[in-house]
């Protein structure tokens, strides 16, 4: 099935789109980007991606080419142009093209998008449950801007994954900040706990939905770095992502988590997230 | 007058140069980048930039496409082709193009590299004399890396032309680094003293020329971070890269740097290198 890409206020075949060698996405990382989840043919948390889209172009000042209530209705078309029901929206914005200058004048910038069939995730409680490896935090000081320059991130994921993990975990001065595509959450007994956001933390969407849900299960939410040593004792770890959703970890570095299996905190929390989303879209939200 | 690219193995205008949207360079910035200077139509210290395009693309696990040999040839060829002079060879390899995941199988990369023409730099001793302001080093720890990961850059840079300025002076710890675009050195008597290489150094080609030059002038090099404090006592700074050489600076912050002109050591430094550009392309250096 074609897939079709939004660029620039031309809807193609992704396939045929093609960005010039000097656009400053290709040679800078000059960008930010999105990912937007739909469920049966519908956007979810469009608005808050879409706000968090303009701070990340504010925080690298590259002026929104289109307001986000303009921007939500274009991706409505395209993802009724695509037929997809259950997927992604990726979206990637950067200054333009410019002859090669790290200096930067006026220029329109680039904007895309384009819809993806994603697989269902797992039902609440079920999957393989994900394995985390650690590692140095050595990425730059803004990781709130959801910027595309993720060389860091791409090395830290591929270096875990050879050693047959899904995900790494960034570890800064002893303390957990977040994963290379996810943050993560601890539960020590009815406390959950996060780092905040921040230079090391991006504002996830989901982690954010997570962190609205917590206290209606009779949370305590405790945003804060977590140490290495509370990692270990903590009754379940969970990442959060918006294609992921809510994924339960089962192992950390050469340690099960527990009991190996999903805990009942965090099956709790994908239910009321699921709820969000079929509350949000309608969707039946068929699963694997 | 055109200007030619070569792009994984085909010579075309640079305007018909297009890259795919899913080329990882565009969406992850996982890609690493050289700029080689030519003089008269003879490429300066290719082998060095080529054996430093082989180092990053080591470090990121890219494996490069063409030997450097082989690809030395192919950069003069397109040289050749494109009837310039006195320029640089900007010259780009990326992971390749696969469907977006942040976890990279094998795929054949993007190399591609373009000819461009460069006003020629001032005379040794004369020019205005670059203006720097210090920025808080945010970047990532592989520095190392000519990555085209450059957002850090990018904004660094342009927060200081905003002031004026025409290049950021990265500050870790209360030492001097890099600059947002160049390796910086500074003369205390008769000491050379610049950053060490690594984490947050690039091993800059013309920073190498100028510690192999320095002895011969009677230097001491001393590779270690700069205080602040050494910086305002400085007797000269300058700063090094491939396409300004060696450009003496003027202002530090508020604060002329001695006698506000280019100090002899500094002015000794670019004779001596240009010598070198002479001995090995035999240009006779028009300048500025």
């Amino acid at each position: 099935m074609t897939e079709w890409i939004w660029l620039n206020g031309d809807i193609l075949p992704l396939g045929d789109a093609k960005i010039s060698v000097e656009d400053r996405g290709f040679q800078f990382a000059d960008g930010v980007y999105e990912v937007i989840r739909f469920y049966d043919g519908k956007l979810f948390t469009a608005p808050e991606h879409l706000a968090r889209l303009k701070r990340s172009a504010e925080g690298i000042k590259i002026p929104p080419p289109l307001e986000s209530t303009h921007l939500e209705t274009e991706i409505e078309k395209l993802l009724g142009a695509s037929g997809l029901q259950d997927g992604m929206i990726y979206l990637q914005l950067t200054r333009g093209v410019a002859p090669r200058d790290h200096v930067y004048g006026s220029m329109p910038p680039t904007l895309l998008f384009y819809a993806r069939e994603l697989p269902p995730v797992p039902e609440p409680g079920a999957g393989p449950g994900v394995k985390l490896i650690s590692v140095e935090d050595q990425r730059w000081q803004r990781c709130w801007i959801k910027s595309i320059a993720l060389l860091p991130n791409i090395l830290a994921k591929n270096e875990v994954v050879a050693q047959g993990a899904d995900e790494a975990v960034f570890i800064e001065n002893g303390l957990v900040t977040e994963c290379s595509t996810s943050n993560i959450f601890a539960l020590l007994g009815p406390r959950l706990i996060t780092h905040p956001v921040g230079p090391k933390v991006l504002p996830g969407i989901t982690r954010e939905l997570v962190l609205e849900i917590a206290p209606t299960l009779g949370l305590i939410v405790e945003e804060r770095g977590l140490g290495l040593d509370e990692l270990r004792q903590a009754d379940e770890i969970f990442i959060t992502s918006t294609t992921r959703e809510i994924a339960w970890a089962a192992r950390w570095n050469d340690h099960p988590i527990r009991t190996g299996r999903c805990g009942p905190i965090t099956e709790k929390l994908q239910q009321a997230y699921r709820d969000k989303v079929r509350a949000a879209t309608g969707s039946a939200l068929t699963t694997a």
